[in-house]
């Protein structure tokens, strides 16, 4: 018999966790505290039950997915009972102070964290698409309280739901890789719209703009908690991106043609390594 | 009866031209200095007759599309005779230089240049493709060897190739726009790629860091061009993107929540007016 899955919080991400694993089978419970989300995910067979009170399910859910923002998993683990055969999990983009603060709580619960990385620059159930995950990056990050099991369940339910490839890895090691692959690029592409102060724009962009710019939209209560939370490591990236831009400033600057098609052949090879197509599972 | 069109360089572009114009009637001829494109082009009835010699198809074409390298434009137009009934055009991607100079030629024909807003990373025949053109933005920058005739002409053909918006605009106008809209972006995914000295970030990666960092793969012998004959416009726009990288390492440093809520807001907004269904034609 499959695990059953409860799925706190029906986002963009636990919603399409919750149409992914259902689809394949298991029994899946969601909570959320907007009503209108519970009738939509119930009417379009998202999950079997749901409601707003995550006590009327613990009890009955192996597996429990915290998809919520950073700051509200603390509340949810700290106000409830978990019993130690449950396997507690959270998709949270930051895990340093996460990790470290759960390492301390006394909770009995397995815990392990994971990250899938395939989010959405829109927000909410209507959003939520589990074909978005499918060779997607999966990230687990284990904490002083997770056990093996966690760590087999939340691969199964990775391949489950077709993601890529599975690494397992700290949560310091994580946030640096998350300040560089998301956070950095997230403010490159506000700071290249906010840049831009004529209003006709959209009159002259080619789909490398919109490529481009695409994340500037962006949930600005999630967002500028994985900013904070993730500062140095963010800041520090944002140095080093500086310097490369710079180096493109000072060949334009002194005419070097050379050294610019320097750049662009290091940038294109360096690129062109990580096409989906070049990646090996 | 429709014209007969003449491309130069069956590249990405000019290919592309060739098989959306062929496809809705028009008789199009294709010169290309590799005779393997040439082959191609014919196999795939994307033209209807083609060679390596201009002066072969010059005499009986109405419209002459050049679709090469910036420093070919003139080369060609220089070394070749033309009538006044003709109308030459060019999709290089940067126009100031060029305008310039071909307002000082002595050439007979109905000049007006153009961009078609819908480049590829890649080059080639191989990769061209009409439907990238679909809705896309289409620039037409006069010269004063530009007749009504001329304009007329190319905003047919870009309704032909079902382009979007179709705007009319100065050189140096185009200039400015295109170092914010096209050079910028381009330079910034270079830098970010570059900026990254880790070898295992693949695993790493979501589709935001790869719809950003596509335009990183760079023709180079292309773009070091571009960027060298727009390099003022670029330097000025780049240095009003530091700028407001510069606030979000401000609200980074300074812990300042709201600061960075109302960034994000800005860009979120911003940025949704750019979305393809908001622009109407």
């Amino acid at each position: 018999m499959k695990d059953t899955i409860l799925i706190v919080g029906l986002g963009v991400i636990g919603a399409g966790f919750a149409q992914g694993l259902s689809s394949v089978g298991y029994p899946v419970y969601g909570v959320d505290l907007d009503k209108k989300t519970i009738e939509y995910a119930l009417e379009h067979k998202i999950i079997v039950k749901g409601g707003q009170d995550i006590e009327e399910f613990l009890p009955i859910a192996n597996i429990i997915i915290l998809c919520v923002y950073p700051q509200a998993i603390l509340n949810i683990l700290q106000s409830h009972q978990f019993s130690p055969n449950q396997i507690v999990t959270d998709v949270s983009g930051v895990k340093s102070n996460l990790v470290e603060t759960i390492n301390n709580l006394n909770i009995s619960c397995q815990y392990v964290s994971i990250h899938p990385m395939a989010g959405r620059e829109k927000k909410g159930i209507l959003y939520a698409d589990k074909t978005r995950f499918y060779d997607a990056n999966f990230l687990i990050i284990p904490t002083n309280k997770t056990t093996n099991l966690a760590i087999e369940t939340l691969t199964k339910i990775a391949k489950d739901l077709k993601f890529g490839r599975i690494t397992t890895m700290s949560s310091w090691h994580h946030d640096e890789m998350i300040a560089k692959t998301s956070q950095l690029p997230h403010a490159l592409a506000v700071a290249l719209v906010l840049s831009d102060d004529d209003n006709d724009t959209v009159n002259y962009i080619g789909d490398s703009y919109r490529d481009l710019t695409r994340i500037a939209m962006i949930n600005h209560d999630l967002w500028q908690e994985l900013f904070m939370e993730n500062k140095n490591n963010l800041l520090k990236n944002i140095e080093k991106f500086e310097k490369k831009l710079d180096n493109i400033k000072d060949c334009l600057k002194q005419g070097d043609v050379e050294g610019l098609k320097a750049l662009f052949k290091a940038s294109t090879t360096k690129r062109e390594m990580m096409n989906k197509e070049k990646v090996t599972k």
